[in-house]
Formats: C-alpha cells, sequence, structure tokens
C-alpha cells in the first residue's frame, strides 16, 4: 500500500506545481486598480517571503489583521450586528415578558424608525447585552446564520454577507498563498462573526478576535455540558482595545493590520511600532457612488459609525499607513458587481 | 523563471513523497508501551482521519487540548511557575521597596523554606499578582526565557524544560502530523507559558491558552506603543474556567483534551460530551521510582498540587476517559533518560 500511496503523492504534487506554475503568471489582485495600494501591498508581500530579503518575515510571525465594519465589509446605515440586535428584540422579549413596557425594548418594538435611530449607546449597550446573552454557544451561532440566510441590506437588497469588499477577499487569498496567517480583529462581537467567518472570509473561528462576553460553563436538563452565553463583557474590541484583544488571542504583533477608522487607531499603532518589516493601511470611504463617502478625504463630515477624522489622517501620513481610497484603489467593489 | 521554479516544487514533492513513505512503517509513539492507552489514541486518529471512516473529523475541526502542569511536564513539588514567581519577588521589591516588610513578600524574602511551604493560597495569588505584571510583554517574555535557561528543577538538577514527558510530545507531533492543531490550555499563565512553547512543544503562542491577566496599551518615554502586563486577572482558567477559555480563545470544542487533575475535569466533560468521535484522557501519577506516585489508583492520598480524586477516577470510568498509567504506559518519560 505505500507504494499506492506514494504514487497518489506524486500525482498529486506535479499537478500542485503545475498549478503553482500557471498562478504565478495571474495577478493576484484583480479587482485593484494599478496604483500606491496595491503596489505597496504587493511589494510588501514580496519583501517579507523573500528569503533573501532583509525585511524578510520566517512564516511562524506572518500575522495579518483585518477590522471588519467598514474594511472588509459595509458598515453603513448601521453596523450589520446592531441590525441583527434590533431584529432579535421581539424574539427576548417574548422569552422576557417584564422587558415589554422597558426602555430601550419598547422603542425597539414600537417599530418607529426615527425613534431607534435616536436611541444613546447606552441604550444600544442595553440591547445588545440582552440580545447576545442567554443562549448556549451553540444556539447563537445557529440563530446568527438563520438570521443572515434572509435578512438583506436596504440599499442592494441583498444578504448582508454579498456585501463584503471584493479586493480584500482577494488579498486576504493572496496572504494566505504567501504564508500569512490570516485573523478578523473586530469592534463586533467575536461569536457574530465567528458564525459565518469561514464561510464568507476563509477565515475559521479561532483567527477571530472580536468583543467578547464572558460564557458559563454548566448543564441543561439532561445533564449535557453547555457553555451560555452571559451579559458580562470581557473584552471590548475597539481602541486600545484591539492591541490588548491581539495579545490575549494571538500573543504576537501582527506583521500588517488593515482598518478604516479611529476605531483601528491602535491596532495599526502598535502593529507598526513592531521591529522589523510592518504595513499598516486604512481603506477610505469616498466612493459615494458605489458605496458611501464620508470623513476629512471626501470633504464631508465624520459619521459616528466608523469615524475617519482628520486628525486620523494625519497620523496616518506621518506614519507612513496606506490610504487605500476606494473610488481610485478598487476596480470593483462587490463580487456580484 | 517559474519552470525553475516548478522543477524545484517537483524535486522538493518527490523528496517528501518518500519521506512520507519511509515514514508509515515507523512506530509514532516509541516511548509508549504497547496497551490500551497507545491503542486507545492509535485507534482514535486512524477512524477521525480516515474519510470513509464514520468518525472522520474534518481537518478545521481537528483541535487537541493538552492540559500542562502534570500532563506535559513535572509539576511536583511545586509548579513551576509558582518557583518563578517566588524567585522573582526580590527583582520586584527592588523596584517596590514599600513591600519589602509587607506579608507574604517579607516571608518570601526570607529565604524560609518552611514558612513559604506554608504561605496561603491567597498569599501566593498577591504574590503572582506583583510578579506576573507591570512589565511589557515582551520584557515579561524575555525575563521568563532568562529565568528558565539557569532554573533548575531539585530532584533532577536540569532545567525545567526539558522535565517535559517525551511520551508527551511524540502525542503532540503525531497527531499534528495528522492535522490536527494542538493547543495548551493551562490554569498556569498563558504569557508564561507563550514563552516558550514553540521551542518546547512545537506550539506557537496563538495555541497556547491559559489563565490571563489584562494588559494596558500605552506609550513608553519615548513614545513607543507597548503593551503593559496588569495585576487584573482576566480569564482563570482551570475548571469551568477551561472550557470558558476554550471558548474565548478557540471557539471550537475540541476533539480530543489531555488532563490529569480535577481542574481538567471540565475540559474533559466539555470535550467528550460533543457530538461524533472525542477522546478524553488523564494521565495518572503512579510512579514514584521514575516521577512521582499520587492520588487514588497509587493508593496515596490526594495532594493539592494536581488532585485526581478518587471521584474524578470514578466519573472518568464512567465516561470512558482512557487513564494513562505513567508506570505501565510510558516505556520512557523523559528524553534524557
Amino acid at each position: 500500500m505505500p507504494s499506492v500511496k506514494r504514487f497518489a503523492c506524486m500525482v498529486l504534487s506535479l499537478a500542485l506545481c503545475i498549478a503553482s506554475g500557471a498562478e504565478a503568471t495571474a495577478d493576484p489582485l484583480p479587482s485593484w486598480n494599478e496604483g500606491p495600494a496595491k503596489q505597496a501591498i504587493i511589494a510588501f508581500v514580496a519583501e517579507t517571503t523573500s528569503p533573501a530579503s532583509p525585511k524578510f518575515v520566517p512564516p511562524e510571525a506572518r500575522i495579518a489583521t483585518f477590522d471588519q465594519d467598514g474594511t472588509t465589509w459595509v458598515s453603513h446605515p448601521m453596523y450589520t450586528q446592531v441590525v441583527y440586535c434590533l431584529e432579535r428584540v421581539p424574539a427576548v422579549v417574548a422569552r422576557k415578558p417584564e422587558l415589554r413596557k422597558v426602555e430601550p425594548f419598547k422603542t425597539v418594538l414600537s417599530g418607529s424608525r426615527e425613534a431607534i435611530a435616536k436611541l444613546s449607546t447606552k441604550d444600544l449597550l442595553k440591547i445588545l447585552a440582552v440580545t447576545l446573552s442567554g443562549t448556549t454557544v451553540e444556539e447563537f451561532e445557529a440563530e446568527v446564520e438563520k438570521w443572515l440566510s434572509t435578512a438583506k441590506h436596504p440599499r442592494w437588497d441583498r444578504p448582508y454577507t454579498e456585501l463584503t469588499y471584493q479586493p480584500m477577499l482577494e488579498v486576504m487569498s493572496y496572504l494566505r498563498a504567501n504564508g500569512y496567517k490570516t485573523y478578523i480583529v473586530t469592534g463586533g462581537g467575536q461569536d457574530f462573526v465567528r458564525a459565518y467567518a469561514e464561510r464568507v472570509y476563509g477565515i475559521p473561528p479561532e483567527q477571530v478576535v472580536g468583543s467578547a462576553g464572558a460564557t458559563k460553563y454548566g448543564t441543561d436538563k439532561r445533564g449535557k455540558p453547555i457553555l451560555t452565553k452571559e451579559p458580562k463583557l470581557l473584552l471590548n474590541d475597539n481602541d486600545a482595545g484591539k492591541p490588548e484583544g491581539i495579545h490575549l488571542v494571538i500573543g504576537r504583533r501582527p506583521v500588517i493590520a488593515f482598518g478604516n477608522s479611529t476605531g483601528d487607531r491602535e491596532m495599526l499603532e502598535y502593529t507598526t511600532a513592531g521591529a522589523g518589516a510592518r504595513l499598516g493601511l486604512l481603506v477610505l470611504h469616498d466612493d459615494a457612488t458605489r458605496e458611501y463617502a464620508y470623513g476629512p478625504a471626501a470633504g464631508l463630515p465624520d459619521t459616528k459609525v466608523g469615524a475617519f477624522t482628520r486628525d486620523l489622517y494625519d497620523e496616518a501620513k506621518r506614519n507612513g499607513w496606506v490610504i487605500i481610497s476606494m473610488k481610485n484603489a478598487w476596480r470593483r467593489i462587490f463580487a456580484f458587481e
């Protein structure tokens, strides 16, 4: 048998070699326009993966982190996870009727878009705490996948998971093909993103770092061990929480980090302050026609969601972070275009 | 150039095929005696990796977790990390002289082994909090490696990292060769174990789950971004904390879990309660000659360190967990033997 196995191994290897030979000539980032952003990414990957290069990074240290909302998929007009939580309120109230007449749940149940849009951050956090807890981790995962299979973005009338940026999916594949381990590092819920990260980004659950609630180990009615999601925040994976979360879950400083807002500032600072080759990149939303435009470079005021301030822009310039102008850098934004 | 690359690829592939053919006939666990434990491990790996098997586990779900103290290295007469913390006290007191006259630091500085052995768990936690915080994560890593390079176990007069169990190192390699991702899931400090896990176990930092303190993002005197270790526990990775820590960092239920004490009970329960093929194993310390003997099967009382109670033994039998008798299952315990 070993000889049969060995023969099969050889055939497979030859096929892979031929495939890899063909790949070498293909453009790894076809949805990107030629320009400084694409050039910076390709040059950095070449430098850090050529053993002869002074900027070579050994394979085990090749960590690339991606913020999610506004960096790998659309975050306007509202974070997808907030939409999920608002839409979960009726189901939670059915389980906990005492919430029906209590704010902010009363407002959410009223269905008034105007009133809901006015909810404070504190109110939203109350809604998140209640809708993201009280189930087992498996039940939660199933709920998220079920919701994603029917919910649609109001502007494109498509599932949220189709609103991922094709150029960023290509960067992820390209980095993985070059020995980089790709991580999502999101201010969103770790368990929420884990539910679809493998299917949507090719990123397994153990490579998703996000805001994380505690879980509680116990047994169900039949004595089966379960983990229940608790309404207690362990890690707020925004701002300074991003490098802290990266240390907690990954334990290495990233080599490449992608972000798009002030919430990613500290992740990019921490990443690019490391010794040796490092790369920080920020997606700039300056394409109102194909997606959205906000922030200083678009000559528009900052938004509450995904703020790209003048201050962040200046810091990016100072630190040599690459600005990815959606308008100029991306030939195609979505796979369905 | 592609054709040269392709040729190099073919040569390398053929070499690998020949090597893999040779490997197939070698014993993957040479330090194990033939017997039920070795048999259970080999049968489980065969079943879960053969695509035709009803117990097949897809590669991405192949997660194996290992407790450390008493499971992959010696934990007697004291946890290695506790020894480290006690020996760090003088350096910490030099930085914080106000601790010199305060208990439990005063007792540690006295050097009285008898008095130190009597310190309560609460006292030890105070010592851990102070000695495992106040430095950057990089400084801490360097300190641990420096200490490990000189510290020696009193019984064997060898570095602690040589007191890893050779049979367990073989199991780790064997599992990895079969597509399993190996994780340390330790009650010990996550950052402590990360400092040497890659070198000692071949396990990268991102695959070490342990008791974890918070870190704080900030800048040093020259404005360089740093993460400082804080004296605040985020995750107590013992008992129920093990499945909770596994969910936080890995986000998947393990397929295989190795432990040795009541602190691993919940990890084994959680692991083996999952659907499909699962395997739980407990190392039983019943070899006073070559290592230590304690716990019910050895006819000895339980110890505070790494307790293997009668209750745990009964639960193991009930759940079909494999008992690894060090005396009977292991031909060789240490690589230096």
